[in-house]
């Protein structure tokens, strides 16, 4: 593989940690000349295909991430406020995302930084596709075109078959990032993802 | 809670990341002036309670868990590797261990970096008692006398205390560290304790 290949970024918009990832990633790939390819997908549907649960919903484990997620935005000196309602259905997000990326890669970049501060800091519920046209609008989309994009069954298969390129990929987990055929879960992999773009693999 | 007060390390024997752990985490106490208690409990009783499973056992996750042992060990710039045997009893170890710190706190360290590295460096089977007793003699203990110490009921109820103790606390997976109150889960949360002790909290 090129070492100028693309970094592919697998996130799920409800993911704290791919929030944190988020805002971290294209800075860090630039600083090695590279692009970063970001892929969300629906981590409830990797979770269903593989029959697992997310960490918070682990018995005994939810005080502790909710702790660790606020803790680790604290760590990389982000803005975090733990949100009412989580975790929430991002297909309206997700869609809206692949729409954008098919018309402006750019738009859709803007576009999902903002639903990630809107709800990982504003608190607004992603799940509602009005906030997320909301969102989208303020960032410069044409509104009227994104809502319909939004229900082509042609962007709906499209996310559909993302996830399941993900799990056939060996996803488990978000955010799932890979430099070179190396996988990276976790935002707490972002150093060691670091070292790998610094050395070309360790 | 004074600020000199002891970090507490949970950890088992069988987990790649608390080998991790352990092999920094009191160089990193030292440097600011803390200590380290070290306490072995048996993951498996943890996630027996909790009806939870491993990471490494959860579906789709075995492959990329035992790359990313060997890699976080590389990373951190230890030896390491993947035991045949995985994940194994350690309910030998653990009580060796626990009555190795009645009589001497320091033997106790020295056994269990012994142990560790006897499981994730060499290969060796350290569910085997006859294995954990050379370990325990290479280190200076007494065969005889841990032999007899390992099958004494008061050592037996102390780990299995000690493991109960754990979950009464909130552990749910190891390396669990905990610095005046604050719990970190992973050896990939060693930078943020090391925030933790430089700042007093964050």
């Amino acid at each position: 593989m090129s070492m100028v290949d693309p970094i592919l970024f697998y996130f799920d918009f409800t993911s704290p940690y791919s929030y944190l990832a988020s805002e971290k990633i294209d800075a860090l790939a630039e600083q090695y000349g590279r692009k970063v390819q970001w892929r969300p997908i629906l981590l409830g549907g990797v979770f269903k295909a593989l029959g697992t649960v997310s960490l918070v919903k682990q018995p005994g484990q939810a005080d502790y991430s909710v702790k660790d997620f606020a803790r680790s935005a604290r760590f990389l000196g982000l803005p975090y406020a733990q949100p009412a309602e989580f975790p929430v259905s991002t297909v309206a997000p997700a869609r809206a995302w692949y729409w954008l990326h098919g018309q402006d890669c750019a738009l859709a970049r803007r576009f999902a930084h903002e639903v990630f501060r809107a709800y990982f800091v504003d608190g607004l519920n992603i799940a509602d596709a009005a906030v997320v046209l909301e969102l989208a609008q303020k960032v410069g989309a044409d509104g009227t075109a994104l809502e319909q994009g939004m229900s082509d069954p042609a962007i709906k298969d499209r996310l559909r078959a993302e996830t399941d390129a993900a799990v056939a990929a060996g996803v488990f987990g978000a955010p799932w990032i890979v430099v070179d055929g190396e996988p990276f879960w976790g935002a707490d992999r972002l150093p060691q993802i670091e070292r790998w773009l610094e050395t070309g693999g360790y």
